[in-house]
């Protein structure tokens, strides 16, 4: 749905408009007015003929044009009349504050919203809300704001467009100056127009330089991967509060906004994809947008950075922090090392972080020589500042650090510059003001800033091209139940995708079996071929190194026997006979589709591994081969694959073929499979290819059981 | 050494006293004549008269009486002999701020060091120093500071000592108003008197309530774990910020203080047996130790807490931060929700944590209500509000938070309350200072808070009881130099210390063999015997799994034949003959001696659980069963202990006692064992026991080879 006329509305009708303060209908009126569209702003009031010094009207009819937003500030139960006349009307937006609907889980709110969303898509027509405080424009002047704000829209243009499933947090960051406002916007339920809407719009928007978006549950994931992954393609970073990871958290958010907050490994993976930015708090959500709204895209090469710290004891906290966030503090190279020691005193060490002792501090000329030396160095592609920045500090003043830096931009210093500041450095709003205009990110605290320089690493590093960016949600929600396939079907399917399964039979008598066996090569493996039976091993159905015809004959009949005795009453197709593979290092290798993303692809090394330590990899399909390969590289037993103690190398390539053609397997069927499984799959050495020893595929729908 | 006269001194003398600006004389003198024993401060410099508007007396031979301490502000290579003298002439302690001694690693800082730490020793004179920026006791009103500081001695008393191994970290420290302070040490080269000798001194004054220390490396680990020990005993919380933890950081203590890193695990694990607070960054460092320093000893019980939030988005958050930190959130008894939603609006839920919604946050004596029903609830030990207090929010103003939290406290609610703040409250020292006063702590940064709370329950859990409490470090130095005992002398020490070791015999030729196995369980294991030959599987030296005489008398000839290929000049005590265990779990278990700590117990699942997933639990020697039993339950493989899927649990119990058991020979052997290695232990089901399968033991010393 086209959402223009919301966001950017040339006019604005106010719909319960009021003079009472703290109410939404006196808030929207006067937010309206600030707006740069003041002049085409209505209030509406049955009952008033002047509010705030304007002319008032009496209904939406009665109005000189028909606007491009109705802001409707009535209670609950007076709103759907207001929206449906409007849309009538062909007005070309709405925004609703008011709670009372679906997030309350009763059978009035639910009826309300539903019929809300019905207006909306009958008429084409995008609704904000109910149950959110509105939308700031801050780029075109406008507020749709329904809570009391001072938010000053002449200032604070061109950064961050906050995208938020929470009025409150929404309301705190436009109210506190941390970073600049492009756009707030808070959803609020966000059934009729989605946050998935809002988040297209200003990835698109080339004014907004980070989009942050506070998250608890997706409604639409396939607009979601659209938005995500045009901001890919562009390199603009998109920052993502995930609320609702644990257990009380999710129920958590289920009872704020009504969403689900879904698996929290699912949405990570999903991040993962497409390189948007997941980080866990607010501070970490703060620092991290505002570092990318200053630095506008003058992003590092490399991702790689070099230290430099005022005493012993934060150069050591700086090197402990960058590697515990991934930082990278490569060395310098020779020539780096003879200039920066020109500047150090003898005792000290030019390496990488540096304490530069007060010494070096204490004289802005040798800061800006030191600060060139190592924008010099073709090993660093950014340079970080202290910890302490803008702290009563012994020695050199912390002006002079301040004034080095800016003098370095001032003679040429083209690499990005970061000053990681303390808890108290953010309080000194000056600086901060002054170093931003430089295009000097000032963070806020140690800890949480080099989180946020981790973030950037890994932003850097992702490359989209790596990625398919996109995924295969289901069409529709898959149909109740499932069916198993048997173990022969389940890999005849594989087969037809390429997939390497050992040669098979399924014979239905002795006769047959003496047949088959004669033309395949021992040992043998003979399982039980069932539908019904998915636990062969517990039900008894698995005979593993037959090495002659008459094994095979013995182990025929116990399998029958032991399977009649598990399960009496499960169709058999008969017995699955398949030459047995030589051992190998085992992965699992399976499928889940996510209600939500659509098949998920998982690896992991096979038994306790996975289920143990839950090592494992996921990636929402379709996946490429460098993305497969990403996915293993990610787990921590992927040195036992590498080649672990001397031991060969595994067939990493052909099993990263096998990723692929599983993925492109579950991409195709993702309106009907519900789960595949592949366990094991054998890997064996360097070029020597890979088998999938097991597979079970299971589609929705009825038929199926155990 | 007592250092009462350094700390808590009735008289000091500068020598060096000037009125040069920025310099530690001029410093110096100003601060103590700050000091509560200004009357009894005497200036020494031979080529003035007077200096502050005081007499200056030439030498300190020429004072009225002989000080307590001497501060000496002088360039380096004149401080030696003004330390002699003082020492001579009786003074109880000195101050040596100036840097170039040993952490320049030259020759004449060395030694000018050595000589110091002599002149301490010899005249039981404590040295604070060199390198340092000196001592601040805020309790006595006795400042030996050297470095500008506009701290004010009447003021922030009662509250965290600080012991440092930076001066601009405790510079910063006294500088910010982040918390009250009882002592600031820099501690400096500390070689004289140490960062272990500050501590203990702080631990056992009582007027101090917690204990904050940045830490780069140890001295002195018996006296550390002295220290610690008293704290624990007392429930006294210390927290340390252990910085060089990475290698590069590591790298960078080592040039700041001459300290060497060691073990970054080894400390973590000497820390958690003590119930230090270890924490990562400046802002938890801090965040931390004001949160006990305001706690004063009002510790929660149980240690669990009710969340209550303002508003659904801050309220997931608050779930999911209080889980990734180990905060607890009990569900609340039905007697509270009851309580609770007379409170709340009908939509909302009185769940824990609670979105207590802008309607409750509106009513001071609703959150009143609110906050006395949770704190009557038993299964809640303490209260943490929000995580954005303190900011400019949506409704009910955050005064009205503060305020029902006063007016909770003034009606009888004894449960300790927190203020999780965001990034912006800590702003707002004139609400820290109210609430403070009600012993109330208002952490700054919403995650670094739930960080806090999450070591307050790691501290609240730890039972002193459950600990030795102590460190068995070598006496000295291990000599250099290393001896393996074989497997068979191994076995036998093992033995002595009730270890069970499957029966074993080593036999020198076949007819030794054929009587020795006649009397023997089979299946035999044979295995080489020789203090030269630790790979004994890659040298051909076992064979595992023999069944009869005639099989034992082969394998006798094929791992004498293999050896001797593998090690021509190996020195051989015969052929270990041993039962052969059933299979079991494999844990390993060992010991290494660390230069510090003395010897460290290391337990982990065989295999690649050690070497891939680095899946170990450490703990300093002596270990006691608790110990034990905490490090078997802090493995992640622990599961597989514990019964997996429907398998039988292992006996824990017997584990637990061999690893009590090999952490008494551990400890008793501290000053000549190097290494111990049991690799693999067998675990047999519950009361099934243990067998130690292989065994390896090192010792200090010459004479091994391989």
């Amino acid at each position: 749905m086209e959402i223009t006329k919301l966001i950017r509305p040339a006019s604005i009708a106010v719909v319960g408009a009021t003079e009472r303060p703290k109410t939404f209908g006196c808030t929207a009126s006067l937010q309206a007015l600030k707006s740069s569209v003041k002049d085409r702003v209505y209030l509406v009031n049955p009952t008033r003929d002047e509010l705030h010094g304007q002319k008032v009207y009496k209904d939406l009819a009665d109005l000189p044009e028909i606007p491009d937003c109705v802001v409707v500030a009535t209670p609950r139960d007076t709103i759907l009349p207001i929206l449906e006349q409007a849309a009538r009307l062909g007005a070309g937006s709405a925004v609703v504050y008011a709670s009372g609907f679906s997030e309350e889980h009763s059978e009035e709110g639910d009826a309300l919203e539903a019929r809300m969303v019905e207006v909306s898509k009958e008429y084409s027509f995008p609704i904000l809300g109910p149950n959110c405080a509105g939308l700031l424009n801050n780029e075109d002047n406008i507020s749709l704001w329904g809570l009391g704000t001072d938010f000053d829209m002449n200032t604070r243009v061109g950064g961050v467009a906050v995208v938020a499933q929470s009025g409150y947090i929404a309301q705190n960051l436009i109210n506190t100056d941390y970073f600049n406002i492009s756009y707030a916007v808070s959803t609020g339920n966000g059934n009729a127009t989605m946050l998935e809407d809002f988040l297209k719009y200003v990835v698109d928007d080339d004014r907004v330089s980070v989009v942050a978006v506070y998250l608890e549950g997706l409604k639409d994931a396939s607009k979601f991967a659209d938005a995500l992954g045009a901001a890919a393609r562009k390199k603009k970073p998109v920052v993502i509060l995930k609320s609702g990871k644990s257990s009380k958290g999710a129920k958590a958010a289920a009872s704020h906004t009504g969403n689900l907050a879904g698996s929290s490994a699912a949405y990570e993976a999903a991040f993962k994809k497409f390189g948007a930015i997941s980080v866990d708090s607010i501070e970490e959500f703060i620092s991290t947008s505002q570092m990318f709204s200053v630095l506008k895209g003058n992003f590092l090469k490399p991702a790689t950075f070099a230290g430099l710290n005022l005493s012993g004891g934060e150069n050591t906290l700086c090197a402990d922090l960058s590697e515990k966030h991934g930082v990278s503090l490569p060395d310098f190279a020779p020539e780096t090392i003879t200039e920066i020691e020109k500047y150090i005193p003898a005792f000290a060490t030019a390496s990488n972080p540096l304490d530069g002792t007060t010494a070096l501090f204490s004289k802005l000329e040798n800061i800006v020589s030191v600060i060139r030396a190592a924008e010099s160095d073709p090993a660093i592609g950014g340079i970080i500042f202290g910890a302490n920045i803008g702290e009563k500090v012994t020695g050199g003043p912390p002006k002079t650090i301040v004034d080095a830096v800016l003098a370095a931009i001032e003679s040429g210093c083209s690499k990005p510059v970061f000053l990681v500041g303390s808890q108290e450095s953010s309080k000194d709003q000056e600086i901060r003001r002054v170093v931003e205009a430089a295009g000097v990110p000032l963070t806020s605290c140690g800890e949480t800033g080099y989180t946020s320089l981790g973030k950037l690493t890994e932003f850097m590093n992702f490359d989209p091209d790596s990625s398919s960016l996109r995924l295969a949600a289901p069409d529709a929600p898959l149909p109740e139940g499932s069916v198993a396939l048997s173990e022969s079907e389940s890999k005849r399917e594989m087969a037809v995708y390429g997939l390497p399964v050992p040669t098979q039979v399924v014979v239905k008598d002795t006769d047959e079996l003496a047949e088959v066996a004669a033309k395949m090569n021992f040992p043998l493996v003979l399982k039980i071929d069932s539908p019904d039976i998915l636990h062969k091993t517990d039900a008894g159905g698995v005979k593993l190194g037959i090495n002659s015809a008459e094994e095979a004959g013995v182990a025929y009949g116990e399998i029958l026997a032991s399977c009649k005795a598990y399960a009496p009453d499960a169709r058999v197709n008969g017995i699955l006979v398949q030459e047995m593979a030589p051992k190998a290092t085992e992965i699992i290798i399976g499928v889940s589709n996510d209600a939500q993303f659509g098949p998920m692809l998982l690896a992991g090394l096979g038994g306790v591994f996975v289920e143990v330590f839950k090592d494992v990899s996921l990636c929402p399909c379709p996946v490429t081969k460098a993305e497969a390969i990403g996915m293993l590289k990610n787990l921590k037993a992927y040195k036992l694959l590498a080649g672990y103690r001397g031991s060969a190398p595994a067939d990493i390539d052909a099993l990263a073929d096998l990723m692929v053609a599983v993925s492109d397997y579950a991409a195709e069927h993702r309106n009907e499979l519900k789960e595949l499984d592949l366990n094991p799959v054998f890997v064996y050495d360097e070029g020597k290819g890979v088998k999938v020893v097991d597979a079970l595929v299971v589609k929705a729908g009825i038929g199926g059981k155990e």
